[in-house]
């Protein structure tokens, strides 16, 4: 059935949204919870019951009217569909401010989670550590990845310099990149680059709570 | 004429995109293109070109038929839309090492968006510096707000915490809160929270990835 699961398509609106139903299911799990109603759940992660009602149909028939769900269920499917159980390796390239926190912080909510090499092209970083990762060459890349088995990496190198460090990885064989640079990179067809872009973020904000404001007063 | 489109209503999904058309429009100002197609720009942003053509008509008449968007205009009623020459204060609450990465980086591609105060609870880090910006202790946080005249909050504060800080931010009065921490907080209805949750997309790009993977064997 995990097999069957893995394999149906699911939105993917549907699919940004199970990290997050999984890490509430687990607080749940953690409090000994084992059944919850959509509207309660609905409640808890802040989005429409209807949306979960649906995201969840996606992934299968996952509840039973008037009863709701039942928890432990809910993240052994979840858990198998994200497949967190598999470890992902992860290579960094960018050692700046914003790499070392990553670094640093090593998702460290999540175990199967792990930065396990980084990469810089500065002399000056080589052969440092950021706690107990060595910072090493851009040009030991593929050795390193073949070597760590990763399977993702993260960019935190600027704009201008980042579809040089994007076609390092491409080459390296890696088809997942985390692009922490706004503008946009090209890469084969079969490779899946998803940009986390600060600033945008920030200035949708902005311009939503002006908007708001305006309506307000 | 600006204050009409201000007042005009964007659909959530577009105003997402302007910052971004907008940096595209930066650069091709720079380099002196005065006018770009829809398709052109689409290629450049990768963007299909009828998302673009009705996320410019959501915000007016921006092009003729055959002849393309003209540049420099595009740039000012983006520019007005997003406001961007009114500079945007902002406080940071949390100084680990993600906060630290915010305060050194400081959104410098964006002259109008300063970090202008950063707090923290812990004792150690008070009075110590990022840069040119003290730390100062969470129990200052509204006198600060008002004397620095702060608009907008980013919080790096870690879920378990998450609440307290965010409470913090919205007795300040401030309305617009850019939050790390990816479980959900409990604000009044005229306070917007926008999320950036890296370990989720992290997550959702590994997903896809295996599925793409999966379907190319």
């Amino acid at each position: 059935m995990n097999e069957l699961m893995k394999n149906k398509a699911i939105p993917k609106a549907t699919a940004k949204r199970l990290p997050l139903y999984l890490r509430y299911l687990k607080m749940l799990g953690d409090s000994e919870v084992i059944r919850i109603k959509s509207k309660e759940f609905s409640e808890l992660v802040q989005i429409p019951s209807a949306t979960i009602r649906r995201d969840f149909s996606h992934v299968g028939e996952l509840g039973r009217s008037g009863y709701g769900y039942d928890v432990p269920y809910l993240i052994e499917v979840f858990s198998n569909i994200l497949n967190t159980q598999e470890e992902k390796r992860i290579a960094l390239i960018g050692c700046g401010n914003l790499g070392k926190a990553l670094v640093k912080n090593n998702f460290r909510r999540n175990e199967n989670l792990n930065i396990v090499c980084a990469f810089d092209t500065d002399p000056e970083m080589i052969g440092t550590k950021i706690d107990d990762v060595v910072i090493q060459s851009i040009d030991e890349f593929q050795q390193a990845v073949n070597k760590e088995g990763v399977t993702v990496a993260i960019s935190t190198v600027p704009s201008q310099y980042a579809q040089n460090a994007i076609d390092v990885i491409v080459d390296s064989g890696i088809t997942a990149i985390l692009n922490f640079a706004p503008d946009r990179v090209t890469v084969p067809n079969n490779v899946n680059v998803q940009y986390i872009d600060m600033t945008t973020e920030l200035q949708t904000l902005i311009y939503f709570d002006e908007k708001f404001s305006a309506k307000k007063k």
